[in-house]
């Protein structure tokens, strides 16, 4: 079985032009599919509008009660079915879901030990088997980056280490390729120049750019994913624009 | 195959405990379950919060763009997901949908010769084999009354009309029990007194109730789908207490 994993970045959401590009792309595959997304701005200002303060750390949401009702809400109820709707409407069998669902990514509430991150939830385990029986009957899995501790407890999760958990865990009976989709062309070695696309990307070069700082700090989480994705087995890995997924471009990863 | 059919009602919903009550019910069903769920309150409050009026007409929510997104959200979104982990915690493989997911139903904007309903939609089709193939992995399907035109627009759903639409595509494959699940014992020929249920409705009762104006009118809606699933070969049709799952008590309809 060959799945091409493809996570869309929040900024192609937020614009609706950009976002049916891109589903007309996701519809032009030929392989077993799954999408996972975040959310973009629609949470936060959802949250604004409910009067929930949005708080970051370190480029994390911080996750208290009401953000998690909120994120719960916009995550994998209205961008989740309406991307599934879209789906539908351009003859692909999308199937909308969350973590907790089918018991697909159990996840634990994460521990540190400064900072409370509320209800985010890091991953523990992917149901490979229950996605790939899916993946079998012809559906296309569409995640929301909700996960759940199986002990009732739903936890906001990243979609860039669900895309890379996924990947990982399907890459045991699949040829998996793992696609970050976004509204560049891939790595540039100038965040100005789409030129100055970086066509493979060794460990070796990534530290030595992030030494540097050359790398933009909301990349090195997304980076840091892939990486981890190509040295556990994942057979191609592509940070990439969200129209070139036909072409196999971007920048490669490699391990 | 057997399959258990349930819908629950908003007011439980809206109620910690016996939604609690209701889900541990559920999961000792020893027969394949489908769960439909409405939204009870939740999506009038956060209506409200949001600055959205909520308009009815005759016991239907009128749905225009924002009241739409609202819907999607806590219906398919916040109520699903919840009681997904809810149901994953107490051991049931849960499996949260709307009805554009897997395509399970179709439906069309609702046309009305002087009231426009919105974004509401009037069921077309269930695709039953999707839904029993889901039922035959071990998945219980959890259904938010959202559904899909084909074309991209999601519509809001009455979820009785789902549950009865659900259960006659049901009943072409498989044994169905229909249960529509709320805070009262069953029909009840005085609404204050809970002893006064009436164990077996048939067509010509339900008829003469209504002409006496003895049916209370939310019941209406509920009991019209509920005969139409009984004449239409779902085999057993209940009205019942949300706790009474396994004693398949209640009011039963007959055709």
């Amino acid at each position: 079985m060959k799945v091409q994993i493809v996570k869309i970045g929040g900024n192609v959401i937020d614009e609706q032009e950009q976002l049916s590009c891109f589903l007309d792309a996701v519809a032009s595959l030929q392989t077993h599919t799954i999408l996972i997304h975040g959310g973009g701005k629609i949470a936060t200002e959802i949250s604004k509008q409910l009067g929930i303060e949005a708080q970051m750390i370190e480029g994390r949401r911080i996750t208290d009660a009401p953000t998690l009702r909120v994120v719960t809400m916009v995550y994998a109820g209205l961008i989740n079915k309406q991307i599934v709707a879209s789906l539908q409407q351009r003859g692909v069998n999308a199937i909308g879901l969350c973590g907790a669902d089918g018991n697909i990514i159990r996840s634990h509430k994460r521990q540190h030990p400064s900072i409370d991150y509320g209800f985010v939830g890091d991953v523990d385990e992917v149901n490979a088997s229950a996605v790939q029986s899916l993946l079998e009957q012809g559906l296309t899995p569409v995640i929301a980056p909700i996960t759940h501790d199986g002990k009732g407890q739903l936890l906001n999760t990243n979609a860039d280490t669900i895309a890379a958990e996924l990947a990982m865990a399907l890459a045991v009976v699949a040829e998996v390729e793992l696609c970050y989709c976004f509204e560049k062309a891939g790595v540039l070695l100038n965040v100005e120049d789409e030129g100055s696309l970086i066509e493979q990307l060794t460990p070796a070069h990534y530290q030595e750019l992030r030494t540097k700082g050359a790398i933009a700090k909301g990349m090195i989480p997304k980076l840091d994913n892939a990486f981890r994705a190509a040295e556990r087995g994942v057979q191609d890995v592509r940070i990439m624009h969200y129209t070139s997924l036909l072409e196999h471009s971007g920048t490669r990863i490699s391990n």
